[in-house]
């Protein structure tokens, strides 16, 4: 049974293991709001998922540590796993599908676990780490729905409560549950007062479907960039902890955690994955009645490739302005690419890419003209279409949209 | 005078303006040495440079705070005096040239002090700061060489010995010399056996030619990506400091630095701008004796804008075989981008880009493809190279560069 002396004998036993974060104060990303970020995404191993693993570990029996722990995962769970095992000094065994990134198995293996790539997808592998269970006798770590798991996740609100005082409201990213259970079950014992507001992605709502359908509810499929959130079915315990501890659950859509990384990035100097930033896009687009309120978002984790960084971040300088792509239709005839050029020089602009396009312009002498630029705002980038259309220049498509900025 | 007392009580009275920056240990970054960090970056308006400005500010006397301050930066200075300013409830004036981007001069106005548009370039902003402290009567807070700011600066040496023990070196970038003489000066007052090593970039390496050759050297320009620490000339207190307190001096490049600011993110989850990773670099790419030992490289701030950062990953990408771009010789007809994408899909290749290019190829109906895609790492690249090669195609560049990858 998860109590609250589980959660604080948690916290001893995790002493020295993880590392400890500390509560950050975060300016101009919720305005309407003191925001607060709780930064697990510095935590050891890129996430707080090394809480919950090295936990449930630490309270195994002698017998049990001796056949080792097996787990199935691509993401931060084996990688918590692998490091809670190694600094108990016992075997572990992570099961990933062959599919799974080259740099999510040596991260895994870099912490010290055993892989076996799995021929086939997420689910093969799972059957797989269960049989291996079963025939070798190693214990299974599930990724949330177990008591000790969700003890061990619980001890972030015993250190976001020590470290700020008089919060108002907690707000987690929810996948499977087990962080969001953990804090509510924890804050709402210690401080009832406290709302605890959990947060998914549109692509990924199952544990928002099953509390207002009122029972557990499995996803045909997800889709997001927050994939450390892409969990089909919440649990059993996680479910009841949530239906009975959490004030209300919302849904955040992939451009606004995209926002939300680029804030953090911006505003806060850290990299947030997409569950990570979940929670801080639900403070940022205004998802719970937090106006005038002390807010803690938990970021929890950090673990992001950059090449999907990349997209999000050219993502959000298009989005607020600061990338631009104009595609202009030329008549074919010398002198106009000059003409173009000065007009953008002269009005600021940074031109970091130009491509011709032959195409069915109106005119059968006509061509297109793509220029990529760098640009302030939106502002700038206005000033400079005007500045094209006043030259005589006639503006196609804004942004790979078939739309005008007017 | 610079005094061990002064820097005590910088720490005392800074400790109410500053937030805590905790030291943390960066693994897989510099192999050869025990790496931790200390990550001013995430200090409060994302820079160290606010300790140094606050105290200053705050040892003025009733009468120069009735004043007000004035100080000249585009950049951490400004919004560190304007901080500081504000949290001393006097008034604040920046200089800038007119040139400076509207996100900085925001960001300063944002921190509570008036900016003063100055036309022409960052050395016309200075004359018109001095002549307004002639004018008005303000006192002039210099960026680096004053014992007050150098003071404030060395409180970081004092966090960083309290925080870890039996420390062997420390690694600090250097601009102006104010961070570096502030250390290296606390330091060896503290524990004269840990050693202080300064990092400058090799696009301004002035403090590094003037002590190399014994007196105060002035560049005639610099040039890098880390433009917190593009100073043309070191102070006179700051430059008698480094010779008698520092240890040595290097020089890493700009591709050094930006490889750095790539391993803060990937392996530490953190945003470094480009004078913020110089000590990281210089730790990664071994430019001083630090195999065996403890050392602490300091990340001195985090304000780089996000377009700068997009360049830096895309950079980075390129570099580490991760994102590729190939320059296809074609004959002009069917089926050929249908072969050469079903090649690289089959090899795991992601194309993100295509583009026909007619150009001067060696037969009449030749054209060229240009492919960009995801990669894993360079292994993946020779992979698809080779496979298109088998496929009888013929690649005349990779990555932009007239080279063939062999």
């Amino acid at each position: 049974m998860l109590s609250l002396d589980k959660v604080f004998d948690a916290q001893k036993v995790l002493k020295s293991i993880i590392r400890e974060t500390h509560a950050v104060r975060a300016h101009g990303i919720a305005p309407q709001c003191e925001l607060h970020l709780k930064p697990e995404n510095l935590q050891i191993t890129g996430s707080f998922k090394v809480r919950g693993s090295a936990y449930k570990i630490a309270m195994l029996s002698e017998e049990e540590k001796a056949k080792g722990v097996i787990a199935c995962s691509a993401g931060n769970h084996a990688q918590g796993v692998a490091l809670a095992a190694s600094k108990n000094g016992i075997k572990s065994l992570i099961c990933l599908p062959d599919s799974a990134p080259i740099s999510k198995v040596e991260a895994t293996k870099g912490f010290g676990a055993e892989v076996c790539l799995v021929e086939g997808c997420y689910d093969d592998a799972y059957k797989k780490a269960l049989e291996l269970k079963d025939s070798e006798g190693y214990t299974f770590v599930h990724p949330f729905d177990d008591e000790n798991v969700i003890a061990g996740q619980g001890t972030i609100a015993l250190e976001v409560l020590h470290d700020l005082d008089s919060i108002d409201a907690i707000v987690v990213p929810v996948g499977g549950g087990g962080l969001l259970a953990g804090i509510a079950y924890t804050v709402k014992h210690i401080c009832p007062s406290v709302e605890v507001y959990g947060v998914q992605v549109a692509g990924a709502p199952s544990m928002y479907n099953s509390i207002k359908d009122g029972k557990i509810e499995c996803l045909d499929s997800v889709e997001t960039i927050a994939d450390g959130i892409a969990v089909k079915q919440p649990g059993e315990n996680t479910f009841q902890l949530v239906k009975k501890y959490v004030d209300d659950i919302a849904l955040v859509s992939d451009d606004e955690v995209a926002s939300a990384i680029l804030a953090l990035i911006e505003k806060q100097k850290m990299i947030a994955e997409g569950a990570g930033a979940a929670a801080v896009a639900a403070a940022m687009f205004d998802k719970f009645p937090l106006q005038g309120k002390r807010v803690v978002s938990i970021v929890s984790g950090g673990n992001i490739d950059v090449t999907s960084l990349s997209r999000v971040i050219d993502r959000g300088l298009l989005n607020s302005g600061r990338s631009s792509s104009l595609l202009i239709e030329l008549i074919d005839k010398p002198g106009q690419l000059k003409d173009i050029s000065r007009i953008i020089a002269d009005c600021g602009g940074n031109v970091t890419g130009v491509h011709y396009e032959k195409g069915n312009t109106e005119r059968i002498n006509g061509c297109y003209l793509r220029i990529e630029m760098e640009t302030r705002d939106y502002q700038h980038v206005k000033l400079i279409m005007q500045s094209l259309r006043d030259g005589g220049f006639k503006i196609v498509q804004y942004n790979n949209e078939r739309k005008n900025l007017k």
